[in-house]
């Protein structure tokens, strides 16, 4: 009996964990479909009010993030296409998870020709989901 | 007598994230110290088999982080005098803490001048101590 609910306790952790995962992953595709319609204020909606993100300068909250993608990519041709790649997801404890990324922006030659390179980010459990509480792109 | 237990149980927790704290500022000045002398091994002895090293590519475990270094910065010279700034340390729960931080390599004109950026760390606490499994480095 006891084993048999230990195994029960342990099945249920892995599915937990597994459902993160996959809710993880669903964030960032969910993100990436939002860029790719051009629309950079549903794609920083997963971002905090408290979320850093580190580049070559630090920027603090959604709306400092929101405005520095705003100038960075100011028109759908800058945007161009997103995709999100080689996602590798490490769950931190309960609440917690690291995530290393490869982004890549096919665009124009006009518009800049392509770009890319890889990102870390920390993800916290909220009431409303996962969502990015720290972002480092490079 | 449960509000002075609880009282107790909370002044405890703080007195432990404030240790945390201190000990992993500790790993990061023992770091500077270790380059500073020249030491890329002492230097790395801090990240784990399962590190991963992400800047313009992703470098798996402590012993490909160390072969990066000495390929990057093969002598003194290169290495030049390394200086950890801004620490922002958050705990993620027990055993997991992030760090933004900002570095600097002051260096002669002959050694390729001085450098810096910003990183991001990801810390997990081990029976050894504090240990890096990610580094973002840009």
């Amino acid at each position: 009996m006891k084993t048999y609910l230990a195994f029960l306790i342990l099945a249920a952790g892995v599915a937990a964990a597994a459902d993160d995962g996959a809710e993880i992953r669903k964030v960032l595709l969910t993100q990436q479909d939002l860029w790719n319609a051009g629309d950079t204020k549903g794609f920083t909606a997963f971002y905090t009010e408290d979320t850093k993100f580190v580049s070559t300068s630090v920027q603090r909250g959604r709306k400092q993030v929101e405005e520095r993608y705003a100038r960075k990519y100011p028109n759908k041709g800058a945007m161009g296409k997103l995709t999100f790649d080689e996602l590798e997801i490490t769950k931190l404890g309960k609440d917690y998870a690291s995530v290393i990324g490869r982004w890549k922006l096919d665009r124009s030659e006009a518009a800049g020709g392509n770009v890319g390179g890889y990102y870390t980010l920390l993800l916290k459990r909220t009431k409303q989901g996962w969502r990015i509480i720290l972002d480092h792109t490079s």
